[in-house]
């Protein structure tokens, strides 16, 4: 097998994991994961990280060329400055510098979901396509934009925040500055609230919900959604059902406003309702304008939790020009 | 006066009126307008706009080099078909073909907002931008996207449909298939309606509004409603308050989507109740994420009525290569 190609490694950083990874034409060849413990600072997370990928290397026996990170925060596009990273603690930590200065070659830092979308437009479920818009709803609702064959950054570096779109105008308090943004509604945390306010409201009809909850001893979430819903029962049912339609909502405003030739769905919470999505499909197909309709393929994501590792090592190939 | 360089012609086509005119360096320099009279059909038309352009011309010493139209509907990227436009009662009216046999020149044919958008983009209040989102707000809401540096007409043609987000799930009907669109509430027919709803529910609040429009012998509409704000009716201030509110939701989606340099507001609504765009960019500052906010400058449309003469005339030249 002939190793002198490669020596790309690919990085997605987490707020409690981080997986790194040595990729070869696409798939992950050989690939790590430790805890992240924020706690420890940007110089410690670092250092790990340099230290995985040039054991990956030499275990592959190659070095290091090009390394790419999706860390889950906003990065100023061109400097791999990560400006803020809730989740990390981080704010305005150069880690693009940082991770060049301990390895000596070209580092490429993105942010999470759009290295997930650029993975997912390189070598998964919109290969081959020009315009793509993909939609991730885990815990919020994250994306990518792919318009005219690149990958989108914005002015600032925050274009594909799908989760803060606007759906119920003057709606639910988001963990952004906004009201009634998708993710308030449809993403994992915004579940969560739908069903413990649902719940509080009509104890009777929410036992099942809350039994579930106490029974695992934590608070209700979309997780016991998922579980009620595939128990049968009815307000896990209604609670699904206006969930859809919050999630076609963003939908239709994605395809109405940006026609994209492919619409990418995934993550955690579409995985475990997997009718969610179905319903919300549905919905798009009638409400959504013919021409963006009839214009767009919608599929699920298809490159799993490699995706981040795939997509930020190709965007450092690609930005290496190697 | 050397006009060697010019007889680029630029058409602004409406569902009753066609403006045409001929351009130089941005600049209009001569125009006529006339009836639309969509009745005639798509082959009167057509001869209408290739005369106007011919006497145009020659007027100004020259012959019709390139020809730009914008069309009040549907267009199909790169053959100048007008899918559908529904003011104009046309479907599949190969516009494009019919102007190149009549007049022998280059014609390119865009949506109408989108021609609009690329004239205020290449010599109007967004110059020099490399990302922009163009916001129209008239009967409709209309607009463009400038992104990387170019027009974007999206995979079936409908890209920039920024009247169709949706703004509020489940909401008030639209003339499109969907629900809760953009321009159901903050578009004039969709102001109009909900003007009439708060009016039919209070009457005794909505009697300003209610006499403006009986003085008129007219429905009620977007236009009673800043006659009766600017005379200091508390139904209308409230009515205002409320549509900057929706005015704000589809400027955030927008911001923090699509992250550009600038966003253009323009159209007829916002021209005739100016405190209506100050009241929505108030909140879109406080609303919008911090990192879209702080790299976006919202300016005011700067072209008037010549926006989509220009505009098409300006495509029409790029388009050509000339």
């Amino acid at each position: 097998m002939n190793h002198q190609a490669s020596g790309l490694i690919g990085v997605d950083l987490g707020g409690t994991k981080i997986a790194v990874g040595l990729v070869e034409n696409g798939t992950v060849k050989v690939k790590r994961r430790i805890e992240t413990d924020a706690e420890r600072g940007p110089e410690a997370i670092v250092a790990d990280i340099a230290g995985l990928a040039k054991d990956l290397a030499a275990e592959y026996g190659t070095e290091v060329r090009a390394l790419g990170i999706g860390v889950p925060g906003q990065v100023e596009a061109g400097t791999g400055l990560v400006k803020f990273a809730p989740n990390l603690r981080w704010s305005n930590v150069p880690v693009g510098e940082m991770l060049r200065h301990a390895l000596g070659c070209a580092v490429s830092v993105t942010n999470d979901v759009r290295s997930i979308a650029y993975g997912e437009w390189t070598h998964g479920a919109a290969q081959g396509s020009q315009s793509v818009a993909c939609v991730f709803v885990g815990t919020g609702i994250g994306g990518g934009l792919i318009i005219d064959g690149k990958l989108q950054t914005g002015a600032g570096g925050s274009s594909g925040e799908v989760g803060h779109m606007t759906i119920v105008t003057g709606g639910r308090k988001c963990t952004c500055p906004g009201k009634g943004c998708w993710e308030a509604y449809a993403g994992g945390w915004g579940i969560g609230e739908r069903v413990r306010d649902a719940v509080a409201a009509d104890p009777t009809l929410g036992k099942t919900l809350q039994e579930l909850a106490e029974k695992e001893g934590e608070p209700l979430s979309a997780k016991h959604l998922d579980a009620a819903y595939h128990l049968g029962d009815p307000l896990a049912k209604r609670l699904v059902a206006e969930t859809a339609d919050y999630l076609a909502a963003g939908m239709v405003t994605l395809l109405n406003i940006l026609n994209p030739e492919v619409l990418v769905l995934g993550g955690g919470v579409l995985e475990g309702i997997p009718e969610l999505a179905d319903l919300a499909i549905r919905q798009v197909q009638v409400q959504a304008l013919q021409s963006a309709v009839s214009s767009v393929k919608i599929v699920r994501s298809s490159l799993g939790s490699d995706a981040g590792i795939i997509g930020s090592a190709t965007l450092a190939f690609h930005e290496a020009g190697s």
